[in-house]
């Protein structure tokens, strides 16, 4: 394919014509596709449904430490339910917390207490002339929301295949006592799918942060959600790195198995030091009478051990591929040599990534949008919304069937084309 | 019986060598009861097993309005689970949000985003120099210990049989802008078990505050948690009464089914006006992806409508009257007419409140231990821990059978007489 930008305005004029005729017949397909959200597809929550046989009888109630899970305690969680989420993290059961069904809550309620209680004994974020967190960007819009909404400034750090500019990150955090965190996705990064490597991790746990109560938000996500058998990124565990270069209590990791269960009904959890988790222990004697343990048990019943995760995760995997497949394939086929964008090709995770243009996204998305494909709005992966280049696109596979993922984003990579062109034909 | 203040101080003496005598006895018995929280029994939990087999099948997992209940979406709850909770307070689903598992967690919630947000757009209260809550007492000290942990000074309201001294309620709330808010119990109050009176509720909703952002923390723990089929207290509605009285915005209501399905995986919901719970909605779309909806709708699907939850708590009030009869048939017969305290009798909720004689509270409580008896630690009813009288104590029947519930308040009131006596003795 000859490169867009080699091409002289008679020829993009041409194409532009032959792209806009195209656009009209698609457009008169009438398409309703929403790739807009990592949202499993209904044929991903009815792999898990026999989570309901797990647990039912009044015999089933009690935990391996004798608790009746109907009934009020065990304020932290399960010990079963907190070894299942360390194996998932690949940590220690006594370095975990479990929560209720959104690790998101558990972030917000993170930098809430922050805000009003300080860490660990710090001054609470509230009493603070200013408070500062870096976004390593295009990231993940929800973690951007909450700082926003208290009010944090966000400083974007640029992501690159190995993780955040660590030097940037490095230099940042050593010189400006107001930064007081940094949200990361480190593997199958939101939207990238980029997975930090060694020595990224071993940087971050190695920071020098001017402000003691400084801490890494490690949202795990995606921690076993591979995409292939033979092709699966490794990240190096974070809190045994910190522990090890002297910072151990510098990170909260959070998980969930929002996108291994069910997205609405999982179980969350955090990993932490045991100063950070007694601190944590402590707000949540007087912040819940407890979290739904029969959830918890339900959970551990039904998957077993690690072993019966991962064996779910290869059925997940093998729903999730053909879509990413299919994106890919699509992209490959299309745009391959027109110059106009680049993007991800992931080994697991739940989003491709698509850099277009410098100033073309905005028109791609609302060009989808007009012949009914519906992404997620251009921007939403920058702090603030708003990408500086105005580049880059997220795309998420999950929800609908590889064959409508084919048709998206054949309508995705024409808008792509025309508004590429249109913008090669404006300069 | 002849009262103890009338006797001499050679017949307290006698008396106090038998009472001493049967404490020993008592005491070798080797009792273990534990009489110290509102928590449901294994029986009250068995009851509500066929919940389970409410909802575990792909056709079931579908909400009225056509959502899928195992993922994403539908942030404030399901219409179904809205008029649920609205039906329990009396209200209507619009003026719902249903939640997680822990109301607790709902009014910690209200006040952490007070405190960092405001209320419908009024100064962040970590921003104020001085925050205060009255507290009702004796009242629930989980209510207190939100307010304290966020330094918010609790200036205690006595509490009479019709709710709080509304005198005191209604001056102080006029005169002091720094006053923010008031922990109800409404009904069957914890510990008393008294339930506001008409007049009061309409004082409540009359009342002309200083601060806009005053709210009434209205914790209908009990709404449907009668002990009786002919004697049930009734609650005026607070939402319709506050808009009557041209304060629409003025009241947070809670509620929650952990004392009707399950204590540790039930339902929680709020019930306020347009304005608040759109306040609410807004920080939620930060705050979690969304609660457990298929928590929800399994209890909907089990209970079906109000109707079959006034059907289970007819079989709650089966279990809960003969533990409360037991131990009011033991305080009569031994305490009746004694003068060394008087008690509750209330017509529903969890708990019995006994006032013992002045500074006895705690020694009665410490001597309850001794012999293997576990009550709520005496002053927890009030602000900080700390009752000026030391005088209440609650007696929480819910969890032993009513055979243990005898013992132990057997027990119960030989301390009582005890500690009674070496008072009189020491005057």
């Amino acid at each position: 394919m000859k490169a867009y930008r080699e091409m002289s305005k008679e020829e993009l004029s041409v194409l532009k014509s032959q792209l806009d005729r195209e656009f009209d017949e698609a457009k008169a397909k009438g398409l309703k596709l929403d790739m807009s959200r990592g949202k499993p597809s209904v044929a991903q929550l009815d792999m898990g449904m026999d989570i309901f046989d797990a647990l039912n009888s009044e015999s089933d109630m009690t935990s391996r430490e004798g608790a009746d899970v109907r009934n009020y305690g065990v304020l932290d969680g399960l010990a079963e339910a907190k070894q299942m989420m360390a194996d998932i993290m690949g940590t220690s059961a006594e370095n975990v917390i479990v929560y209720g069904n959104a690790s998101l809550n558990v972030m917000y309620d993170a930098v809430s207490s922050s805000m009003t209680h300080g860490v660990m004994g710090s001054t609470p974020w509230c009493k603070l002339d200013k408070v500062k967190f870096l976004c390593p960007a295009p990231g993940y819009d929800r973690h951007f929301a909450i700082t926003e909404f208290f009010g944090i400034e966000m400083i974007t750090v640029p992501m690159t295949p190995q993780g955040p500019d660590m030097d940037m990150v490095e230099k940042l955090v050593s010189e400006d006592e107001s930064i007081k965190g940094i949200w990361c996705v480190p593997k199958y990064s939101n939207p990238q799918g980029y997975t930090y490597s060694d020595e990224t991790v071993r940087r971050f746990a190695a920071l020098k942060p001017a402000a003691k109560d400084f801490r890494i938000y490690w949202d795990n996500a995606y921690a076993v959600h591979h995409l292939y058998e033979d092709r699966q990124d490794q990240l190096l565990e974070i809190l045994s790195e910190c522990e090890k270069a002297g910072n151990p209590d510098m990170v909260y990791e959070f998980c969930s198995t929002s996108k291994i269960s069910f997205s609405g009904a999982g179980v969350a959890a955090i990993a932490s030091s045991k100063p950070n988790l007694d601190c944590i222990r402590k707000a949540m004697t007087i912040q819940t009478i407890g979290y739904d343990k029969i959830n918890q048990l339900r959970h551990v019943r039904y998957f077993k051990d690690f072993n019966g995760i991962r064996e779910h995760m290869k059925k997940h995997a093998a729903l999730m591929r053909p879509k990413f497949e299919a994106v890919l394939s699509v992209l490959d086929r299309e745009l391959s040599g027109a110059g106009v964008g680049t993007w991800t090709k992931p080994n697991g995770g739940y989003f491709i990534s698509f850099e277009a243009m410098e100033g073309c996204a905005k028109a791609i998305v609302a060009k989808c949008r007009e012949a009914g494909v519906v992404l997620t709005s251009a921007g939403a992966t920058y702090p603030y919304g708003i990408d500086p280049r105005d580049s880059n696109i997220r795309i998420a596979p999950s929800f609908p069937t590889p064959e409508e993922m084919a048709m998206a984003t054949d309508l995705f990579v024409l808008c792509v084309k025309l508004v590429s062109v249109e913008k090669l034909l404006a300069c």
